[in-house]
Parts: C-alpha cells; structure tokens; sequence
C-alpha cells in the first residue's frame, strides 16, 4: 500500500483538471469546475470536453493528453464505462490523485469495472477517492473539488459515507462562523478508506477534529489502531447508523458492504477514545466542542464526576440544562455557604446564588464576569456554561475575557455558551463567539450533551 | 373567577397604555412602547410617563388619570412598589387588562405586595397577567407588549414559565416562515394562569396549537381538566422540567412553587391526549408537525403500528431515520414484491426499491412525486417523509401538489420533509413548504421524531 503522503496530491495539487467539465449549469460537471474555481483554487484548472474550446473563461481540452504540461489531480465525472480510459490518461500525466465522482460501479453491481479502474490506477501510482462519491473540498488548497461551494476556513476535517451528512456538517459550520479543514465523501472506498484519511488528517496540522459519518468499515482492527493514534494528537468523533436491525440491514444496502453489530463498534471507539454521536446534531456539536477544547477526553480515565457551574440569565434555561446533564451524568454541584456568600456580596440582591446562578433577566454581560471571577476563584469547576437569554451586549468581549483571564491563571476549565433567542444579536454574537474559540449552542439540551462529550460520556 | 372572556383586553384591547414608558432605547419601557408601535398596533397608544411629553412621537401622560377616554390594556414597566397606586388609576380608567412586566413580587419574597396588586385588580374587575413576566404577544392584533418584536403571523400559541423559551419559539418560527399567534410569558401567575390560557386558546380561532413551558401547576385536576377538552379541539404539547431530582430542585426554586412528580405529571398528560416534549427542540417541532396535521393524536387510541414510508436521495440520511424510527416506535414496512415490482417500472435502474426509497443523488424533484403517486396507490403508509439531501430544484412545489393530490384523493397520509444541507435554496425551500402548510425538519432524526408526535408516541 502506498504511503498516505501519496495523498497530498488529492489535497494539495499543483494542478488540476475536471474531466467531464460540462457547459450546462444543472450538470455536476459545471458545478464542480466552478466551484473549484469560484473557491479560488491558484493552481492551474484544465477544463476536459472533447466538444468546449472554453468553460468558465477557461481553456478547455479535447481530453487529457492535450494538457500541456503535468496534471496532478483528476475529477473525473464522465459515465462509468469511459472511467477506465480517463485513467490511463491520468497514468500518462503523471497524475497522483483521482476523484471519482461518477457512480455506476460497486453499488450496483459493477465490481469488475471498479477493479479494473482501481488496477489502473495502483498501476500508475494513482490514489483514487470514490467512486461514486460526491468529492472533496480541503480549504487550506482553497480547493473545492465538491458541492456545496464551502470557503470558510476551519479546523473540522469531515469524512463521510453520506455526501449529504458532509454536505449539511460543512454548511452548518460556515453559517456558524467556525469553517472546515476538510470534506470528504468517500463514496465506494475503492482506494482511500476512512482509515487512509484518519492517518492523514491526524497529521495534518490544518485539522483540529475529525468528524466521522461511517456506515461500515473494512478492517475494524486497523481503524481501531488508527483511531487510537489519532487521538493522542486530535479528537476523533463518529456517527455509526445502524444501531437497529432495520437501520443496519438500510445501512448494508447502501454501502453494499457488511455493516458489523453496533454495540461492539461503540464498544471498540470507547475504548480507544473515539467520541460516539447518536444524532447528525450531535456530530456536529461534538467536532465543535471537542476541536474548541483545552482537553479533549482527556478525563475519560479519572474517577471524580465531571462538575459544572451554571450561569443564567433565563431560569428556565438554567432548569433544563440541569435535566439534562443528570441524565448524561454530569455533576451541578451545590454552592458552598462560603461561596454563595461571596456572591451575594457582588451581585444585586434578585440573583439567585445557587447552581445553576441566575443572574435573572436584567443581568449585564458584566455580572456574567463578576459571578465567574468570583466562582473560579475558589470553585473547582470543570467547565462553566454561560447562558444567554436575551440579546445581553456585549456578551461576546466578556467571554472572550473571561477565557483569557481563566488561561492566564492556568485554569484548565472551559468556557462553554448557549445563547438562546437573543434575535440578530444573538446570531451575530454566536458567530463572534465561535470566532474567538468558544462554543456557542442554541439550545442548553444541545450545549449540555456536546458538555457531555467533553466529559468522555459518549 | 371571571369568566376567560375577559381576556379579550389582554389580547384584543381597543387601546393601550404603557405605564413607565422610558425615552431610554436600552430600557424595557422602551423597548415594549417600540415593539407596540413597530408591531402596528391600529388602536391608541399611551406611554404614560411623568418626565416626558412625548416618547417615539407618542404624546406621554404624567398618569393614566390624564389619559383623555377609557383605556383597555395597560402595561406596567414601573417598581413593584408604585404597581398598587398604578392598578387602582387603571381600575378608575376602567381598564379590563393589566400586564405586569416588573418583577419584585413574591419571587423575591414580596408575596403581600403581590396579594394587594391582585386584591385592587379583582375588585375592579381587571384581569392580569404577570407580574414578574416578559410580557404578550398576540400576532391577530398586530399587539407585541413584549420582546423580541416577532410580527409573523401563525397559528402557534405559546404559554410560558419562561420568557426565553417563548422568545426562542417565537425567533425560530419567524426564521421558518410559520409565524406565531401568541406568545404569553406567565411570570408568577397571580391572576392569570396557564389554565386560563389554554382555554382561551383552545376557543381561539387564530391559534392552531397551544404549546406549553412549566414548571409546575397550581391545579393539577383543573389542569387536566382543561387539557382534556381542549385537545378535542387542537394539540397541546407541553416541555416539563424536572424530571432528574436537581432539576426538579432548580424549578422549585425559580418558580416558588412545588412541582410535583414529573412521571405523574406525564402519565395524567398522555392519558388527557397532551403531547410530551423532552427538548426546547422538541417542543417546536411537535407544536409544528400537529399545527399542520391532517389527524393530530387521533391514533392514540388505534392497535395498529403507525406504518411511514421514507423517499430519500441520501442513502445515509434515509439509514439515519429509520434507526430513529425503530427507536420510538414507528415502523417502516418493507415494500411487497408487486409494489417494488410497478416502483422499479416508474424508476431509473440505479433506485434502490426499497423502504427507505433511495432514490439517490441525481434525483429531481418529479422522481419524489413519480414514487410517492406509485407507493400512494397501494401502500397503506400513514406518513411519507421525504428527505432531500442536495439543493432539488422545484421540490416545494412538487411537495405541495402531492399533498393536494392525496387530499384530493380522500387519503389522510401526511407529508412529511426533511431537508438537509441543500444551501441556500434548501432554506428558501424550507420557507416556502412550511408556508404551505407542510412542516419540514433540518435534520432526519428531527423529522422522525416530530413523525412520533404525530404518531402518539410521546
């Protein structure tokens, strides 16, 4: 097996050609080219179309072989059967990557053909993602070789079986202001596994977390083995379909592979320290939290509970949080004599100095920082959970303060937000937030699970 | 008691008066006296305040007693000490509605001064709702004495123990182009409760669902009582906290009031035909499927599995929905031979012909209809959900004319979406759907569970 260095030239190609490029706009073939192009890739981009002299304002090329000069990643997107021959054209570029984007092989039947084209390209040297997948977006190359069009630039490094799934993590995250590192959808696994990119992306120093959408894998024990390196350098998180009997005889139908029992593969990441995600929501915030966090599942050996403090300006808010984290085992613990004490010296007497702290519906952002200073001060508080309830100013400069000034003191404790309603201000304030290094949920049962995960409670 | 007519002055006042109107754009008097205005109110409006003439190019009176004629609603913003003297000028000004925004009452001990405010108010003959309490929304009569400012007109009616959950539904169902009918923060529930609410509700022709957020009854029979006649009329969906021991503690402190068992408290729910919500999350989604259902909680009673059929164009997405549905009860039947047999006839080659239906990732929006007219005309499913995972042009409108067509057709099988990822056209097709009366989810486990609602399942 090649080393995964090989992959560089699906991630960081020097150039890069669409072979299928298309001048309809419905077609996959146009909206790659111009999503690799929209997304400001800086290499040079060969559109492939015996019938176009020109799309996109681009050059475009009877075939492969009329590239002057290399190619060095080929997106390929013409039926299956023309996939063989584009492949040895991509051996006579020189080419060290290929995205198989058309589909019409293993998952309908096709194995013959998937083998010859994967024979093709070890032949040449040629690491292939897919077929049939729905491409790769990797934003540190500004190369969007994928739909939808994603530009923000983050730390989530997504692969998936489910080009939806890596579709709505990447969306979610650019709407949120937290950007991707990476989306990959893996399509038939051919060549690159989960596996090759978990291994590639624990080194890549553009990945802060790796988010997994996995309906099957090859050789659990590898993937155990990788995952448990992987680790040690960045979190990993899964979301494994097939946790019913239905869901998994679905989940082997899509991938037309064997799906394996769900509870020994939950079993297996607990182990090796892989967070589990029940829910596409839970992914998502899971990779936030994880990737945001000064110690990711590192307390998954410690025996003492996982404590969090409370502050809230919305009682409601502050109640259901505390459901919520009794039922995933996360410690509220009650406030000393001595410490509620101290808060009633510096907060307006309506403040109910309990935990959860309500600083009730007229708070500032300040009393936020004053309850907080005041609490870590003596408090032994893994995380604090700020709660915002209403479009409070300057919500975003207090926290970013009070993250500061914990990390200045040498505090391990996070600082995790939910802001809920709040209007625009609360969505631009989330966004600021998030820009800073802080999670910020919507809803304190969302903000408590990924507090969860944290806690390696999943 | 008064009979709940005379809450026509909370919610459809002939005038207003906002007593502690403030020039200050950052206070509450403010911010309600704008939100009024900003709503459209068509009535006369009032800010009554004795260091101002005119406020946001309103005429300001010293007092109520100025006021030239009657004033229906009068909405308090001033301390809670000057409440008394201010309720008995609205009594003399024969106001019928009171809502008191200022806190200071028996939460924070207070109860006397609350007990007088009540006792001038029943002497009067003057409803209130509060005091300690974010105010009310009813969308109807363009009337927002409370915040956020939310102007979408819709057919939820919210009643809450907390002013942020309401805000939270309210900001969401505007965002979702559904729209709210009412919004009422309960505050501490002097006068006016929950029950009083929900019977209005109930007989109100503009609310579609009441949905609720409690900490606790004072009247768990009436409470029961009420609900069981007015679920013969819509659904009723009600998010209880409490249900882990600190919790329960944390409600019972924010409240002042006793809680009582969270299992009874949801046992006496589903056997009055209440749906219980576990989540903010849940709560909206739940209010949202049954305000559009053709049959909301009718199957409670029937012995037969409530059967859905899943039409997807993301494999993952369609495994993901069907683990969430074995999980809470729902079955996904597999299609017989013949039905397979006609789909396979009407589809392309490349669809799995199966339940999930996936009809993969080059589906257009008339494949959706193509399958669902095909399934419609055997299968017995009681819901579709149809998942798009791509930006599906038209899927809006074809997901319109197949509701029209199964309603044409006598069938009572709801249309159930879930759009995931697809961009911005995704969330402009979420609009228009909801907009049309077809309730659509961001993520399958969503979805699903708002299909359990519907189902009787929670």
């Amino acid at each position: 097996m090649p080393s995964t260095n090989s992959l560089n030239s699906i991630f960081e190609p020097s150039s890069v050609a669409v072979v299928g490029a298309s001048t309809n706009p419905e077609k996959t073939g146009h909206i790659i080219l111009k999503n690799i192009v929209d997304g400001g890739f800086e290499g040079p981009v060969y559109p492939i179309n015996p019938g176009a002299s020109e799309i996109l304002g681009l050059k475009a090329y009877k075939s492969l072989l009329d590239v002057p000069g290399d190619v060095d990643l080929v997106v390929i997107v013409v039926p299956a059967k023309a996939v063989p021959d584009v492949m040895r054209q991509a051996g006579k570029k020189r080419a060290g990557g290929a995205i198989i984007i058309s589909g019409g092989f293993r998952e309908i039947g096709n194995d013959a053909l998937e083998r010859e084209v994967i024979d093709i390209a070890k032949s040449f040297g040629i690491r292939v993602i897919g077929p049939n997948c729905q491409g790769v977006n990797y934003t540190a190359s500004n190369l969007c070789a994928s739909w939808p069009l994603i530009t923000a630039k983050g730390r989530m490094s997504v692969i998936s079986q489910s080009g939806t799934v890596a579709a709505a993590l990447g969306e979610w995250a650019e709407a949120e202001g937290i950007g991707i590192s990476a989306c990959v959808s893996l399509g038939n696994k051919a060549d690159v596994s989960e596996v090759d990119l978990i291994e590639y992306f624990s080194k890549d120093p553009n990945t802060g977390v790796i988010s997994l959408y996995l309906e099957g894998t090859g050789d659990g024990r590898r993937f155990m083995e990788v995952c448990r390196n992987a680790v040690q350098r960045k979190p990993v998180v899964v979301l494994r379909p097939g946790r019913s009997s239905k869901g998994r005889k679905a989940a082997e139908s899509h991938t037309k592979s064997i799906a394996g029992s769900y509870v020994i593969f939950q079993g297996a990441c607990r182990q090796v320290g892989v967070t589990s995600a029940r829910t596409v929501e839970d992914l998502y915030d899971f990779s936030k939290i994880l990737m945001y966090a000064k110690t990711p599942r590192l307390v998954t050996d410690r025996k003492e509970p996982y404590k969090v403090a409370i502050l809230t300006s919305s009682g409601g808010s502050g109640i259901i949080a505390v459901d919520c984290a009794e039922e995933i085992g996360i410690e509220i613990p009650g406030l000393s004599e001595e410490a509620a004490g101290r808060l009633k010296e510096v907060l307006p007497p309506h403040c109910i100095t309990r935990n959860p702290l309500d600083l009730t519906g007229d708070t500032s952002a300040e009393r936020y920082e004053t309850a907080v200073r005041e609490l870590s001060s003596s408090n032994q508080a893994d995380a604090y959970l700020l709660i915002f309830g209403d479009p409070i100013p300057r919500a975003s400069e207090v926290v970013s303060r009070l993250k500061k000034d914990l990390e200045s003191r040498g505090s391990d404790a996070e600082i995790v937000v939910c802001y809920i309603g709040g209007g625009t201000l609360g969505q631009e304030e989330v966004l600021r937030m998030q820009q800073q290094g802080i999670p910020a949920f919507r809803t304190p049962e969302r903000a408590m699970r990924a507090i969860g995960a944290l806690a390696g409670k999943f």
